[in-house]
């Protein structure tokens, strides 16, 4: 196992699986050709052909598509087509910048292969041998990757929600984490990925965000989701991310990405290192 | 002028303007047609057809290959087709972590489209209202971007060589800094990109470092490469990457990661901040 299996599993799809999901004349998304089909039987919702799923030109407005589109979502859930809504929904667009033109349940969200923005943070303490970077482990009934090892705080976020805000949020949440410690965490890149999830398709772009920790903070278990928190050496986490898949599959690359920015990972040891920069964002 | 276009300004290639240079049975990098044309003068080294210029199987080995490269370099230069050779062989192969199959002078790197390398050193000092950087400006006399602003350390490697140690010899070549400040900067990661040059390509891959400068240290203008240095507040070195032309055209993109990599620019105040981290790293 190496670093490009951790970055080549957050970019596994086969285009030739999917057809486009189009909203307004734009598209937003991807479904499976099973998807599609199903989703044929609500012909006032969906114009389903072999070259895309189209939203209802008749449905005009955000709220008559948002609406439109949970009854249907509701219906598939309840004959097992699509998974449970979670009754938080998010905002819908082709890009971060255009605004939504949709509403849809995060539960969702793949089966449409919609764009889903999340913020990653690395909660890193400065220690006279070296970094050590704070793990969390996920609460063993998560729908997904349950067990598995987590970023201090994470969290998706709905479209045009402040990055900021949801760190701060998020970090009070899952790391009962205070907001003047929370606020000074600094944005240092995003990295975005497409990959085939079990209901169809996952999107992702993550804003990625660093906070050197002071050393008399100590995170605590809050909302659930995350069962245990431990302070890892960077040696030691960069060694799990590498040769296991103990961490969740995209906290894995948000951890390269970290190790290459801190100088943990360097072009003298590691000879694929040009390669490894572009693996990671989707270059190569 | 944004920074889609500093970045669109390192990515501008033809490829239907260049053919293959394949040495060993691998594509080690890419030719103008009329470079072509004319190394056909040459049926002893090139092999020379329209799919691709081959560097005859005959030349067995590094030395020879070199050699009998060299030698075609001087007599094109003599007669006009080529820039002059520089005295300094860059090794080239098909990556950095294979070994090389030929040393090429480095100034008929682009003539032949290999593979390039080198060290930018990012060199910021905090202040208490914000982060500033060490800029220096380029001679008059450069042959590449004469006046333009630069790093405060940056320069070439041969294949093969340390980048740890490249920056510790450009730094006390290029800005007379001691070497045990230098052995401090980190690396921090790599930018690689492809555009046209005056003579042919540049396929160009940048090893980036960051330090954290001390306040009481002051670079000096060493080899004559830089004429003038001075410590720029971010927010106006920010402007004028974004706003003009004044930094060299790679300086230009190792800035732009910079002010991701710290914060500058956010992904709540850029709106194509995702599009942003692609572009930086090919991928759109």
């Amino acid at each position: 196992m190496s670093f490009f299996d951790r970055i080549a599993a957050v970019r596994t799809w086969d285009p030739d699986a999917f057809r486009p999901f189009v909203v307004d004349g734009h598209r937003v998304g991807r479904v499976r050709h099973a998807t599609a089909r199903a989703l044929a039987d609500f012909p006032d919702v969906f114009r389903v052909d072999a070259a895309a799923v189209t939203l209802s030109p008749r449905l005009a407005d955000v709220d008559a598509r948002s609406r439109a589109v949970h009854d249907v979502a509701e219906t598939l859930a309840a004959r097992g087509d699509a998974p449970t809504p979670r009754g938080e929904a998010y905002g819908v667009s082709e890009t971060w910048a255009t605004p939504a033109r949709l509403r849809l349940d995060r539960g969702v969200v793949p089966l449409f292969g919609v764009k889903s923005y999340g913020v990653h943070l690395n909660g890193f303490v400065r220690r006279p041998d070296g970094l050590a970077i704070w793990v969390g482990t996920r609460a063993a009934d998560k729908r997904v990757a349950p067990g598995k090892l987590d970023h201090l705080v994470a969290g998706g976020m709905a479209h045009g929600d402040s990055a900021h805000d949801t760190v701060v949020r998020e970090a009070d949440e899952e790391a009962a984490m205070p907001a003047e410690l929370a606020r000074q965490a600094t944005p240092v890149g995003a990295l975005s990925y497409v990959c085939e999830a079990e209901s169809g398709l996952r999107d992702d772009t993550l804003f990625i965000y660093d906070l050197d920790v002071p050393a008399d903070f100590t995170p605590a278990c809050r909302d659930g989701e995350i069962v245990r928190f431990e302070l890892m050496d960077v040696a030691d986490a960069l060694a799990r991310v590498r040769d296991s898949d103990a961490f969740k599959f995209n906290v894995s690359v948000v951890m390269i990405d970290f190790f290459i920015r801190h100088g943990v990972v360097t072009p003298d040891e590691e000879p694929q290192y040009p390669e490894l920069l572009q693996a990671l964002h989707g270059a190569a």
